[in-house]
């Protein structure tokens, strides 16, 4: 017995090494939504860390003669593909949201003249950014090369977790330029810096932070700069209107003085270069202070080999991406590992090498026993990015779960974070998508947590009546549209997340909880209305509001869709939504409907998120409350027709090009919806333990899973032609349901599926076909 | 042997315990100095405390119409005496300085409509602010009481080191407030508030905190505040225009929200109150964060007894008052232990009960093995303040030392503090006076410093060659007039901290050190003019400036001072001086005729430091640069004449009524030169280990030494006819010279006067009758 485990071991070591061994980073095209509605960045960085040293390429403005800029939206991650010039690279960056913030700490290299201001896009020269061409532009995973032209310098960027590195090689010049710029920021306005400080603390190493008051309302970042080649000269301008200066009116910060200050720091550092010379740059950072940067700077790149550190992030990156080995052809495997890249840069690292980070409270906390991570945009992630790490990533899932927990106990709402980071709550969205996260986690064996202060931390979220609607909630069994005019898509959250609370107590048998949350997971039911067979919001008086329309997006009850598609929206119950909706044929025809409707364009005049690109009909891809709606075809006793819009989706909506994703990636949510159905399941509940079956488009996918097993999926014929389904068996046995538990998973085994270009109509319909669903389906 | 050491300890701490045991507290006024000049403040505090909890009477704005409001400097501690309404009770205050900052965290007590602005002082109804009647004011050393007749509210005070007590007696209201202003501070203007929060973290503890950019260029200060009553409602106004807010527009932080934030929050905490109901507020601060402050208000004050804080922070004072015993009438006990209290304010304790503070890098350090300080007002206190510790607290005087040396380290400039406060350098004033305070401890055997690392830190100090022309100083012998229009005062400073200098290193047997710095310390020369007799300053081609008028204090190479009182800041080598003026006779008129000479107005206009009542003909008393001068006599051999100055400064100087002192206290240097000279002697040149004797003007003085033993001067026949000394024994042994050693005292024994009404001309003339100088005096 010992033996057999043993050599079990050997092979699967064996199998992981080969894994590693094969460079995955190849396959990833960082590239690929850069240009307009995917917002991801192009830039370097290393998985889940903090640093994401990318380069902007325009420093558009958060306001433009007093109103909201719509421009500025299109920068989200600083970066659009098709702008020919940069500002410079700055170190933080969200990637794929739809709102925005950071672009902390940009660093231009130049030549000549010192300017502090950024010149225009239509004009370089007035500043001190610069043209490039795309051809001299490359990215991989860690790492990100482009040529300034009007410098003709070269520029490089790696980076590990915490620290920034920079190399650029310079022309011969004795009007050597690094540009440090701290007004420089993404979603930028005139304000949004509160203090900012530089300190030059001797010829090579440069300190200081800033503190801005963005979509962050209090952000403190820190920073250590060390650079390679001793500072020749320095100085640096303060754009403020400086009112009272205490005794500092002695100095002149200009020039050389080594303590500068202010709302509105642009710093240059001087240096004589010979041709071809290199400057290199490690630039750390820390939200806890210049003490904390310099230790990750320390401990994370103590030398000043850039190609060493960019090898280990290359490295870094294929230990992650080893973690699904798949086979298909190259288009996929690039939409694959592409998807995988974008699903492994957050939620972040956020503490130093020594766990200290900056709460909620601002306070500095300590993390004990776990890695404090941040950047969760729950409202897109709790969908297909959280269950993807809780499936190949259970030890940073359990750490994330940690990370949350914290957040609740630095609360003063006493609540899990909505959509958090830097130590800092933004309200962005509704509901509270921590639950199905922590109920997902615990449902599926995370262990590493508290469960007593999980379910503790899910059932004061669940009660904060103060927050959008969960008293009236709670009162009316809806939100009721006086309280919101995101009321009825609100109600619809509440009741999935309160399913997720039911099945965390249920796991913990605790029955009372478990029964009152399965009563209010019905509550969408409060808002349907049985003649229009739609959700509708209602008035506090109990009456649906008049003047119905289904496509209507502008606050009819519904944040970011309309009834149309939120109504599907009952992913722990869609047997009794089917009934509601008339049954499996008249659901499935509605779906139907869906999928091929047409949508006038007066729909998307005034929604930034959902585009033309992402909606296949009334389907909003490129938005993430219909995620689940392709699966849903299987509780209708029609999964073939899940397979044909899941392949579709996947075909249309997910291409290896710049432009390629039709909507904000939102932090890997988009990415991990393509990974999960590429696989042939997706987690249209998360939190009930099961995985809904698709439909299969890589030929193979190898799961490395944590605990030493593999898991693989192979599917059979599979081509663009073969996209139903004939037959499927998990671990040789015949398997004629629609779903896949995750403990199917996690025990290691093999689920084939048997690809054919026509659909099998009888496979998938057997016993216990409609997974989770406690109620049964109608014909 | 051992008997009798352990009798004599046994007395020794019977007469300590008797000490202790008599009330010193009831000899203090607070309220002397809070009238116009001496910018002291009448509040609650406890020795050496951070927290300086005391009444504003006005909150005056840094700027009236775009220019600076001459009238907030009689604000510099928040209160003028002659104010019949009171704005608030707030947390910091400097103790006597003439450029002031702090004022956080106003707390007012209010009954009816809440109001958020503080209304003006001519109408109380318009805002916050309370009439109240003189009658009803009183104060002692950590307690301050008044009723607020707007309100009828009875307001008490009391602190420990980092906590605020305020106990507010309410008449019966169901609309009792206690308001919460962030935005009130001293030298205020708008946009002083860079940042500021507020967390109710549950219904009796709220904290928060603000930076500002005052005085201090960042101003961290967190606070923990505990009510002793729930909260029954709360709310906030942010009096500024908010440009971008982020996701917070869901949220009104007007009414109950928990987590407020912006540049300009004040808040209100809503009471039902019964006739005669005491609210209790602890108010604990921290520069390192809220934890920060939560932690020294549990160590502190970890119940609601107001009356037990009241009375331990009165013991505190006892025990440091009782450091030295007079006898004298009461009149001059009140003068006596009011400036030894108002020496004991500052420098404060700078560090959580931890021992975190943060530092000039903004970093969080831990002070290991010493207790850390701020409020270092150098250019005033080396001069008598620092000797004072050093003689009186050596252990405090120890810890400052380091804490110096603690900025050092910090100190990106790589040197010691200027005027240093709350972890930042000002840069006020002139010289680098932090280096005689070192020197002065090393030289009279102060322990528990780096006796290297301190020699280290003045050199460095003393050749920042940027800072106000030290490397001119060096190259030409003194700092020229293009340098600094104030290069003759910071020559004649420089001269006498490079004294200091050698003195150290002579102590530590560095030889080149000290002959490089008493040849420094003679720079003072470069600039003496011996045509005219007096310093006069000298362009970079060696001219002295022409139309020279000694009398000029217009920035004609003087800082707050002129050529007449500068010209005698030679401390160090009084003897070289008086030669270089033309010999005893000469110089001993020189300075009767300042004393008696008449000053034209016009001289006082500009200066905001010194004033009429601050001067004797030229000499001005009221500012720092001359507080040596009286005891110059001696030099002269004209002891008598010392004794006849010094009983007139201090019968008409130090007045014990609110406007009884002549100019500010800064920092207790005021008062540390009435504390000196009403025991006879002064420490004229700091570093020198010598003491010069003036005059007596107390019966007995009896210093209770922390090495366990007591020096007892006792004046006999002293009263305000008997000010001449006839002659002096120490230990019982006739002393005919004018100084005393720093060993003579800390070795314990008796100095005994013998006074007269007429003068002894013959006393003070033997021997070595010249203490520390070298060069002997002419005739």
């Amino acid at each position: 017995m010992k033996k057999i485990l043993l050599s079990s071991l050997l092979i699967i070591q064996g199998l992981m090494l080969k894994a590693q061994n094969e460079d995955f980073t190849q396959y990833v095209d960082p590239f690929i939504g850069t240009q307009e509605m995917g917002h991801v960045f192009p830039g370097a960085c290393a998985p889940f860390g903090i640093v994401q040293l990318s380069p902007e390429t325009d420093s558009v403005q958060f306001f433009h003669e007093g109103k909201y800029n719509k421009e500025v939206y299109r920068y989200c991650a600083g970066y659009q593909y098709t702008d020919l010039s940069i500002v410079g690279f700055a170190h933080t960056h969200f990637s794929g949201t739809g709102h925005s913030d950071l672009g902390d700490f940009l660093v231009m290299p130049t030549v000549g003249k010192v300017q502090h201001n950024p010149g225009t896009i239509d004009d370089t020269s007035k500043g001190y950014r610069s043209m490039f061409r795309k051809e001299t532009e490359a990215a991989e995973p860690g790492y990100y090369t482009v040529e300034l032209d009007d410098y003709k310098i070269k520029a490089e960027l790696t980076a590990t977790q915490r620290v920034g590195f920079h190399r650029y090689t310079f022309p011969k010049s004795d009007a050597a330029h690094i540009i440090l710029d701290l007004t420089h920021g993404i979603y930028n306005y005139d304000g949004k810096v509160l203090w900012s400080t530089i300190r030059v603390e001797n010829d090579t190493l440069v300190t200081g932070y800033r503190i801005t008051r963005g979509w962050a309302r209090t952000n403190y970042q820190y920073f250590a700069m060390s650079f390679s080649k001793p500072i020749k000269s320095y100085g640096c301008s303060n754009n403020e209107e400086v009112k009272y200066n205490g005794f500092w009116r002695k100095f002149d910060q200009t020039d050389n003085f080594p303590e500068m200050a202010g709302k509105a720091l642009t710093a240059n550092f001087d240096f004589d270069t010979e041709e071809g010379e290199e400057i290199k740059i490690k630039f750390a950072l820390s939200a806890v202070s210049t003490d904390g940067a310099l230790k990750n700077l320390q401990a994370e790149v103590p030398h000043f080999d850039f190609d060493r550190t960019r090898s280990e992030v290359k490295q870094m990156w294929n230990k992650e991406l080893s973690r699904i080995k798949v086979e298909a052809d190259a288009e996929k495997k690039t939409a694959f590992y592409t998807s995988m890249y974008h699903s492994f840069i957050h939620p972040s690292e956020y503490m130093d090498v020594d766990g200290q980070y900056r709460g909620l409270d601002h306070n500095i906390h300590q993390a004990d026993g776990f890695t404090n991570y941040t950047i969760f945009s729950l409202w897109d992630t709790y969908r297909a990015q959280h269950p993807l790490l809780t499936l190949i990533q259970p030890k940073r899932s359990s750490d994330m779960v940690n990370s949350m927990l914290a957040h609740y106990e630095q609360s003063v709402h006493n609540i899990l974070p909505i959509w958090s980071h830097y130590g800092n709550e933004n309200w962005c969205m509704i509901g509270y998508h921590a639950v199905p996260v922590i109920a997902d986690a615990y449902v599926n064996g995370i262990k590493g947590f508290d469960a007593e202060k999980a379910l503790e931390a899910c059932l004061s979220s669940a009660n904060f009546d103060s927050y959008e609607g969960i008293g009236e909630y709670k009162k009316y069994g809806y939100v009721p549209h006086e309280t919101s005019h995101y009321g009825a898509s609100i109600t619809l959250e509440y009741a999935y997340d309160d399913y997720t609370i039911a099945q965390l107590a249920k796991a913990m048998g605790k029955e009372s909880v478990t029964k009152e949350y399965m009563e209010r997971s019905e509550y969408w039911r409060n808002l349907f209305d049985a003649h229009t067979g739609y959700v509708r919001p209602k008035t506090k008086a109990g009456d649906h509001l008049p003047n119905f329309d289904p496509l209507d997006t502008h606050g009819a009850g519904f944040i970011e869709g309309n009834s149309w598609n939120y109504s599907l929206y009952v992913p722990q119950n869609v047997g009794g939504l089917i009934n509601e909706m008339g049954g499996k044929e008249r659901f499935a025809q509605h779906l139907d409907s869906l999928f091929t409707m047409h949508i006038p364009d007066e729909y998307f005049e005034h929604t930034e998120d959902i585009t033309r690109e992402g909606i296949m009909g009334g389907y909003v891809h490129g938005n993430e409350p219909s995620h689940h709606v392709a699966y849903m075809y299987n509780w209708a006793g029609k999964p073939w027709k899940t397979a044909e819009r899941i392949h579709e989706i996947m075909r249309t909506k997910y291409l290896n090009k710049p432009d390629g994703l039709c909507g904000n990636d939102d932090c890997g949510q988009m990415s991990a919806w393509y990974i999960f159905s590429s696989m042939g399941f997706y987690p249209v509940c998360p939190g009930s333990g099961e995985y809904v079956i698709g439909s299969p488009s890589v030929d193979e996918a190898v799961l490395q899973l944590e605990n030493g097993k593999q898991f693989t999926i192979r599917a059979k014929n599979v081509s663009s032609k073969n996209i139903y389904i004939k037959s499927v068996t998990l671990n040789g046995q015949p398997l004629n349901r629609t779903f896949i538990k995750h403990s199917d998973i996690v025990e290691g085994g093999e689920l084939i599926f048997h690809m054919s270009s026509r659909p099998n109509k009888k496979w998938g319909l057997e016993g216990d076909a409609y997974p989770y669903s406690f109620t049964p389906v109608k014909e």
